[in-house]
């Protein structure tokens, strides 16, 4: 997995789409052919080839070999550097920072009371 | 924390772009005031507003209101609902993917073998 940092952007573009997440979301039930991807967006199969083709620029999807069917499958590769990424924002809501932010606060508080008197 | 696609997909197009990445891990340092934020990109303040504005249409930032400095601050709300999204696909690669692909694979064998013979 490259951690080049214009594959996480093209990730995040990719996904910076409703009908392309709804794709992915469908796909994490199993591959799927185009048809099947368009049926639940009544949407024209141009439409979604398109879709499907800026995900599998981005890496999210693979393509079968079968020229009639191409069933599309989830490539979750550049979702875990997207959660790789993340992780190092965790900490502000996993509590952790609570935890920090009390303790900067305690560091430097009889600083500011200084400053007070 | 509004679910809207629409503010997903926003916060996902706000992040698609490394020096907005790097704008928002230099703030989860602290806040920073614009021209602290431009420094160490050697950029020049405009451009830096222009990616400033991005995130803070994204909920990304706030600024704080004194006019001259308007310290830049993170906020984390949008990033802990890509981390939500992100939670869907994280079977994926935590190991029970792994545990229902046997199971499914489990499942469905039986039959496969009674098409064979």
């Amino acid at each position: 997995m490259s951690t080049d940092p214009d594959t996480l952007s093209a990730t995040l573009s990719a996904l910076a789409d409703p009908t392309r997440r709804a794709i992915l979301a469908r796909l994490s039930q199993g591959s799927a052919t185009v048809n099947e991807l368009a049926e639940p967006f009544a949407m024209s199969l141009p439409a979604v080839s398109r879709h499907l083709k800026v995900l599998e620029s981005a890496g999210l999807i693979s393509r079968g070999r079968e020229a009639q069917w191409r069933p599309c499958r989830l490539e979750t590769a550049p979702l875990q550097q997207v959660d790789g990424w993340l992780g190092t924002y965790r900490r502000f809501w996993d509590g952790s920072f609570d935890r920090m932010e009390a303790y900067l606060q305690e560091l430097t508080a009889p600083r500011a009371q200084g400053k007070k008197q």
